[in-house]
């Protein structure tokens, strides 16, 4: 089995409102050190280990249902696990 | 500075409703091997150094705003950056 994780965020030029109303946040509980806080998603996935190419395959589930290519960028990480 | 990164999951014993949704489209995508999926939220924080108890001020920082406890897991992980 393979355990995939997926970090989605917004691309750098793209404004995160929800992480600036978070820092709000923050800041009003009197943590004024924290400079930025930018909202992503996140996504486990557990793929079954037959498929060959699961790179191509997790990229391709990214591209089409859990990241917006045009505002967002992922990256992700596969590990083998029992 | 630092860089924290926080990745907030439901506990395994929550439904994950859209984590749910997700894998039925993936599913239609023709991807039937992908067992499971679960969709959590993944935040990026910069951090001014000259704070000395940074994993304090993290842990108060998820259990007050980022995650809420009673449903959801975190962890999370730091790293110096320039």
């Amino acid at each position: 089995m393979y355990k995939v994780e997926v970090f989605v965020t917004y691309k750098e030029s793209i404004l995160d409102p929800q992480g600036e109303a978070i820092k709000g946040s923050v800041h009003r509980m009197g943590y004024n050190d924290v400079q930025e806080i930018r909202q992503g998603k996140y996504f486990e996935m557990k793929i079954e280990k037959k498929e060959q190419n699961i790179e191509e395959i997790v990229e391709k589930i990214c591209d089409k249902i859990l990241a917006n290519p045009v505002m967002e960028s992922y990256r992700y990480n596969i590990s083998e696990v029992e």
